[in-house]
């Protein structure tokens, strides 16, 4: 017990956070406390606003703030493309990467019918549907490369043929940029050595 | 910009907290959102109550809901020894280590005249009062093993000789218990050689 049980109670609730153990815990709400109580205020009311307004998005069931996205409403990504991931961090990962102007599907995971996560809880149906009412070009499969995620992969890649898309694919995996061979998994490395590709001068 | 703006709000707003930077702040903000939405408005809401009701004892200058603290208030502490720290973390801190059942009192600093922090914002009117008010046997110093820490202390040192406390003593600086000679850096070997003491068998 310390000298306050308010703080007791806000270095417990620090705990939530990924990564924040009871150390880090106290260094934060120490932090907070002594130097910037207007500002951890503000967090609290972004916390909770966040938490009650940030819905799914009802095209690509990405995090937004209305019925539709910010990337969905924009009118210049390329809209013939549909890129699947498995999580919203994965479209800002691929944001980030700034090298895909195309539209996005979020899955909220991969299949795995041990847990219960069956194509229902993916939202394969509401892709399944936007896949006959919109005309993509292509289809980008970037799921995680874990078996589950590969399954999921394949799985959608069969629900996608039958709507006569010209292009289904498949991110690439391999070894890092920038990263030593000697230091890659040996998996990835027989991955990379069987998926290598015709050297471009 | 992301996909919603409420959660690049909540992006920023995480990273007032000391050690989580971008990236750690856009894994909370995904955890949370994902999985832990309930949890997470309970985090606001404690964060804003925390920020609002904790204010400093009136006796020791610790955080406390009251005006008077938890440890202040426990009849079973020892009155007669009081332990001068200089933040509520020092306090947390000598209380896990759970050697010491007296009283404290927090400077929130230490003397610091560049930055504006002298006798009066350490609270060091309030210590003196507090010296002459009541009847100590001990006062342990426990500022930081730094310059100006070490400033700190002699001052209130002075300060209360002259109110005949029988003790006044300041916490060891050395080796590390279960640290390595030789990991440790020269000036604190050099001083725990100078401050050397007689072996107990």
């Amino acid at each position: 017990m310390s000298s306050s049980n308010e703080l007791d109670k806000l270095i417990r609730a620090l705990q939530i956070q990924p990564g924040i153990g009871q150390r880090s815990a106290m260094r934060i709400a120490y932090h907070l406390l002594e130097r910037r109580r207007q500002d951890a205020v503000e967090l609290g009311q972004i916390l909770i606003s966040a938490m009650h307004n940030i819905k799914l998005c009802q095209c690509c069931r990405n995090y937004c703030d209305y019925e539709v996205c910010n990337i969905c409403q924009n009118p210049e990504r390329h809209n013939r493309q549909l890129c699947i991931v498995e999580s919203p961090s994965d479209v800002a990962a691929i944001e980030q990467s700034n090298n895909y102007f195309g539209l996005y599907f979020v899955l909220h995971g991969h299949l795995s019918p041990i847990d219960g996560i069956g194509p229902q809880e993916l939202g394969l149906p509401e892709l399944d549907q936007l896949l006959s009412q919109e005309q993509f070009d292509e289809i980008i499969l970037a799921t995680n490369p874990t078996i589950e995620g590969d399954a999921t992969a394949s799985f959608i890649a069969a629900m996608a043929a039958k709507h006569h898309i010209k292009s289904i694919s498949k991110i690439a995996s391999g070894v890092p940029l920038g990263g030593g061979i000697d230091n890659v998994d040996q998996k990835t490395l027989a991955s990379s050595l069987l998926n290598r590709r015709p050297f471009a001068q």
